[in-house]
């Protein structure tokens, strides 16, 4: 397809499609004249990923040209591409400084590794942004005053490792490499949102169930 | 105990808790003499929640005040007053405008509800934040190109309310009612994020069981 299809079709702007060409974020399409190329559907399954890092999980340019260079890069295994293009996403804020509050929250978080059986995260511990994640969330609980051990958070835990499962159900319904990756990234930066959003909505059937009339 | 105690104990300095007394976030110690006042474990108590919301949840001080009535006003069933509580948080984006695509999504997610049988949402429907919230995220989605139909989306409904049990069961081990109504505030605002900062560590575990050498 021409420039002026794969716009409609992506709902993106000529303008910007051109920009995300310049910034190397879409592969160049197949030169046919001087002034024209030809487009295809891998063209637009990577506009529908770049929109969702720059649009939705408002990563910069430079972040977003890691991630797809992750995808693209078909010389590593499919769990390092995996790694690399979900470490680059934005995370939440990580523990400030090392203290005494730290220590504690990082022995709750690894303990709560060990006791839900992630051997691979226990491996990685510091070096994984996902980890020192976790550590920050249990400061913070801390510090409010909040009850955080690692019997409050286990349930929690085995939640997510159920729905992670589903997660990578839905990743490995894509056939190649390259959209399993897009389908990951997907998952943690647009999906991330909406399953939030059914949090409350469930607390209010369950609260309903035990407070309400429970019909 | 006294002022001095009770920032001490909390944390916070006495000139924020003075405010907070001012603006009725706190309800007034008993007065012993004519400059100083004798604060208990419920002042401490009250707070922690009042800290995490407008710390954490960066609520205006007119919800603060909003939820604190309505943890307070033991005139009404608690499900009402967790209802008006968590109402009173942020939630997420609302669908923008009505139009073919919000119709789509509203659909959808009444199927969902349907179908994991939350009939309380059901009823409520759009009179519920938490429902239109559900709403936009799809609406997004839908946008961004991505699958999100009823199949995609119930497996993570049903987690949603496995995870509810949890909450329940943890705003439940409190005594009063007071109490409870708290606890489910504080499970929607310092709490979600640390639930959400263990979905990368489990997706990452899931990913190495089945990308990577799965040890």
């Amino acid at each position: 397809m021409r420039l002026a299809e794969l716009s409609e079709r992506s709902s993106i702007s000529t303008a910007t499609i051109k920009y995300y060409l310049r910034e190397r974020l879409l592969p160049p399409g197949r030169r046919i004249t001087a002034t024209q190329s030809e487009y295809d559907e891998d063209h637009l399954r990577r506009l529908r990923l770049v929109r969702a890092l720059i649009q939705v999980g408002r990563v910069p340019v430079s972040t977003a040209r890691e991630v797809v260079a992750a995808v693209e890069d078909d010389s590593r295994d499919q769990l390092s591409r995996l790694g690399t293009a979900v470490r680059a996403l934005p995370h939440g804020p990580e523990p400030d400084e090392p203290g005494p509050s730290t220590d504690v929250a990082r022995r709750t978080a690894g303990e709560l590794l060990e006791r839900v059986g992630w051997r691979f995260n226990l491996e990685l511990a510091d070096q994984s942004r996902a980890f020192r994640t976790l550590v920050a969330a249990i400061v913070a609980l801390h510090r409010l005053g909040y009850a955080c051990d690692t019997a409050h958070l286990l349930p929690y835990a085995r939640m997510a490792a159920e729905l992670a499962v589903v997660d990578l159900n839905l990743v490995e319904e894509y056939e190649t490499p390259a959209e399993q990756v897009e389908a990951a990234v997907a998952l943690a930066v647009p999906y991330e949102p909406a399953l939030l959003s059914l949090h409350r909505p469930a607390e209010a059937e369950e609260a309903n169930k035990r407070f309400g009339t429970g019909r």
